[in-house]
């Protein structure tokens, strides 16, 4: 019997929702390790909603379950309805959604509330001792919840390589430890069960970026 | 020096957008192939705007433009600027974006008509015997444009797997050939160079059309 995973989403595009390739990539490495993906989403209004041609917020507003399903194509359950009772494993893909819609972290940094309903489901994963995957800016999540834990957002020098470098110091100063990594490589904090991979946290070819979802995949799946 | 490859979107999402998974398996797989991918789509309203929950059309406006630039990051042209000169191939996912924003295919079938910057792209690139790409539904705009050209859309025979199995019957009767094709498989009509798989026309685990696209979008990059 293949494993259920939780995957939570925060929107359909980087600049104001999940990344679109990274949860792409998650379904994708989740389907192909015979693991069964369950798609869930708060349904709350988005911060806002970012025209991604002009990179600029427009006055419409979304929400963050609808536009979700998006990528889910339809089969999606509100995050308040998640029974960690009937999973195996959560992953939560990045994209400024992470930061603005599951969490207050891109207008308050360090000093952030993650939203109740998404501590929540973390602490329950976390507590049921069952893996959590993170990626590209979601690692900040577990930085807030969990203080002491190891994780990784890729390098903490920032360079054209790393234009979000910052982000590991930030991580540090919460008190987690940070392991620079490579785009495909993970990092396994095996204590608290977190597998985590820098995703678009690197100027990377896309396919780099596919690669290191997939191991994190893997190793959530494994851990399982 | 990597190929340079348009790739052509209809919006952000399957029922009234690009198909995401196919647009993010086609990046992924010409960023391997060492290509260049440059991302176009029109600048015109979507037919309608689909509630990806609901299934149901809402009241809102959007542009194809803009929501296609979801997929690309920001990084998309207007496909009024496409120039045929400075590309070697050409890929166009499916979704129904294809069938709604592209071509009138969704509501008049065979009858249909592709926009005309559309129909001029795909004959540009005809004409410079440059390989064009298509997935899922887009094939039907090849069907309606180069009748006599061979195609994939999957299976003809309608089944649990093969649930819009009729497009196929469809496209025979606009007078080109069908070949049922497995969706980890290809169909390459080598006179037209056109390369074409089923995708999320069959009723298939996510990785299996991943790896459909990949020998599609590999194909397209060899006759580059």
């Amino acid at each position: 019997m293949g494993k259920k995973v939780a995957v939570v989403l925060a929107g359909c595009g980087v600049y104001d929702g999940s990344e679109i390739h990274e949860s792409s990539a998650v379904l994708v490495h989740l389907s192909r390790e015979g693991a069964q993906a369950e798609v869930y989403a708060p349904n709350v209004d988005q911060m806002h909603v970012v025209d991604h041609v002009r990179g600029q917020p427009t006055q419409e507003k979304r929400n963050v379950l609808v536009e979700s399903a998006r990528i889910a194509r339809g089969n999606i359950k509100d995050l308040a309805k998640l029974d960690v009772k009937g999973l195996d494993a959560l992953i939560i893909p990045g994209g400024f959604g992470v930061a603005k819609n599951l969490s207050t972290w891109a207008t308050q940094g360090k000093n952030c509330t993650v939203s109740k309903e998404v501590e929540d489901v973390l602490k329950a994963f976390h507590a049921a001792k069952k893996p959590i995957g993170l990626c590209c800016i979601s690692p900040v999540l577990a930085a807030k919840i969990f203080p002491g834990c190891e994780l990784t957002v890729g390098h903490d020098t920032e360079c054209e390589k790393w234009p979000y470098a910052k982000t590991a110091e930030t991580m540090k100063e919460l008190g987690c430890k940070h392991v620079n990594k490579h785009v495909t490589e993970i990092h396994v904090d095996a204590k608290n069960k977190l597998v985590t991979t820098s995703a678009f946290m690197c100027n990377a070819p896309i396919h780099e970026i596919y690669d290191g979802i997939g191991k994190m995949v893997k190793e959530v799946v494994r851990l399982a």
